[in-house]
């Protein structure tokens, strides 16, 4: 038997870069501890169920399912948000005041396809920081990206940046503009996958000229949700699609369903699907982005949009008095985070590496995500995660 | 959506238990480092070759083997002890001086069947050392003996203790014995597994009467390995056993020629038998276990036996200069361990806890493992591991 190396997408770590994750590990674990956050460490084995409700596309996809060997079908945690929300209200809802503060480092797994070179990294270590029940988003907000940003320095990988957006303000602008109910609520539920936003907005524009296609489609869209995600799920078992759960089929049904609503519904026009991704591309500091957003609100005369607009300037205020420097934050209103379950603020951390700059972890917030785990209400909740893997090398690399 | 919580045989942890198991490994991490141990880290996710080739059934029949999304077989590492094996021969043995002193932290995933109550843990986090290359082995195994004691007493275990056995004598007295030189084959091929072994000792001895069965052994018998080999491998591909790697086959094999081979061969006496399951049964403290072993050898003549007793007796009296109580090791010649690929010295690491006495880690001598991994030669290498999740349960219900 020859040496095999580690699987594709899975690396060794020893030397320096072993010295290097532990110098990370143990700043955030200090930073963690002293700004009185609980560790917890949910297992690595999951229910695959609730990261394929509620955390979207493109962790969907990349998730390891499997069957154990008593033929119970788990996965390993693609993130460590859902089960740190799990935990919490399994154990600790009960017994805890809120806010509640909790902390986690450990593997996560994410499938990569692998590429000609080097094969992306599908195993590595993450440490977050999670803020359960804080009432007063705004401030809360400012605290994160305060804090992520100590954490980033904390873990060597000094003088990172965020990027920043927020998928509430996104939501008001969308509320703003004058289109159809159904088409409103359709780029609703896009809204937090930018390219599926576009397709959306473009889908309502698109004259339709295949008609068996839109024969297809309103005969989809007349049979009812519900009918029309089972006929999916059958084509798609019969083709022998695996891992088809009722998500999946639904967003075939609304994809399709989109095509054969717009022969009856009115169509977004072309201005209003130019402001909408007008919006989707200011971007700047603070100051500028919010000036922008609130000419914005005010050309649609949105009260709703301006008070949305009135609490993103009260986070910048309070991040203008935490500390840190508010050039490190860059807005840009397009951004959206890539997973289903934010609400509100999102942003990624970024860091410069070996002449690039390269995310290294990310947050945002979250108020829907416990109730949808199990709790009676929503809760206000945010958070965000460094990934320790990329910090270390950063900090192995600057240190030859 | 309710909640679930998390998968049967794993635990969320929190509270005192998180706190006992932060302490445990910064602990263990504590002792390594001043040990003068190097921290590796290889992935979680792993090729299954390794483990089913040199593991044993009982970690075989527990591993969590699956495909991941790209279609490639892998498998979550059930022990770190081959993973960090296989990193030492594919990064440091061409640049780092022997021996080498590696250490590892991280989860490791066994199946366990659901029972009644609560499932066994199937995921759990091991602390372990490695000695690769120390050419004085008795030196060595009494170092680690050592070590693994204070390893528990750091992280909290105080007063654990060892039950210590040893492959390399075992094999010896087996050696030793008049037995026909298939017979004795078969049983060194069975040392590791007690159960087979005694299997293999009664199988020589009862009569064949069932004309059918005994046909069909020799046939496969006379066949050869390749053939009956490749047969078995077709039988159980018809009913559709899944992950049969030609070491089930070989193990099926195996245990019908056993069968077989008695008709041909001169079966073990009672009296070698009984003389071989005496020496399973010796047990107490070094000096009593070693004068046993002595007598068992002088009684068979057997020079290449005494002299494996010197080297045991060296290893008890560097274990006595050691420094640590040497009443915490009991050593039973019956102890096999359940890894295939020990070759001398194994041990069991147990603490009281809740009452009972239970087991918290393991260790043992494998000689043969880096060669079986590719290394180009035999090297000299032991090493022992901690469940950290034991360890913390068991320190954090002290603290009651």
């Amino acid at each position: 038997m020859t040496p095999t190396g580690p699987v594709p997408g899975t690396r060794d770590i020893d030397g320096a870069a072993m010295a290097a994750t532990r110098r990370v590990r143990a700043s955030l674990e200090g930073l963690f501890d002293d700004g009185g956050f609980a560790f917890v460490h949910p297992p690595v084995l999951a229910e695959p169920g609730p990261f394929l409700a509620r955390s979207g596309e493109a962790i969907r996809q990349r998730m390891y399912i499997f069957q154990d060997p008593g033929g119970r079908e788990i996965c390993l945690r693609p993130e460590l948000t859902i089960p740190t929300a799990r935990l919490y209200l399994e154990r600790l809802a009960a017994k805890s005041e809120t806010p509640a503060r909790l902390a986690y480092i450990g593997p996560v797994f994410r499938y990569t396809s692998e590429s000609g070179g080097d094969t992306p990294l599908r195993e590595y270590v993450q440490a977050g920081a999670e803020w359960i029940g804080d009432v007063d988003a705004p401030e809360t907000d400012a605290r994160i990206l305060a804090f992520a940003l100590r954490a980033a320095d904390a873990a060597g990988a000094i003088g990172a940046t965020i990027v920043a957006g927020d998928l509430g303000l996104a939501a008001e602008a969308v509320r703003t503009v004058p289109v159809a109910p159904r088409i409103r609520a359709r780029l609703l539920r896009q809204l937090w996958r930018p390219d599926a936003f576009l397709a959306a907005l473009d889908a309502t524009r698109t004259p339709r000229d295949r008609a068996g296609e839109a024969n297809a489609d309103s005969r989809l869209a007349e049979m009812g949700a519900e009918s029309s995600r089972t006929l999916i799920e059958e084509i798609l078992a019969l083709v022998n699609v695996r891992h088809v759960g009722a998500r999946t089929a639904d967003e075939i049904a609304e994809r399709l369903a989109t095509k054969a609503e717009v022969a009856s519904d009115d169509a977004v026009s072309a201005e209003i699907a130019a402001e909408l991704r007008a919006w989707n591309e200011i971007r700047g500091d603070g100051a500028s982005v919010l000036a922008a957003a609130r000419t914005w609100m005010r050309n649609f005369r949105s009260d709703d949009g301006l008070r949305a607009i009135e609490r993103a300037e009260s986070r910048l205020a309070a991040l203008a008095t935490s500390g840190v420097d508010v050039g490190r934050v860059t807005w840009d209103l397009g951004l959206r985070g890539e997973l289903e379950y934010y609400t509100g603020l999102v942003f990624e951390i970024r860091a410069r590496h070996a002449g690039k700059e390269i995310v290294v972890g990310g947050g945002g917030r979250y108020d829907g995500l416990l109730r949808s785990l199990g709790a009676a209400r929503d809760i206000p909740s945010a958070g965000f995660a460094l990934t320790v893997t990329h910090l270390a090398r950063i900090i192995a690399e600057a240190a030859k």
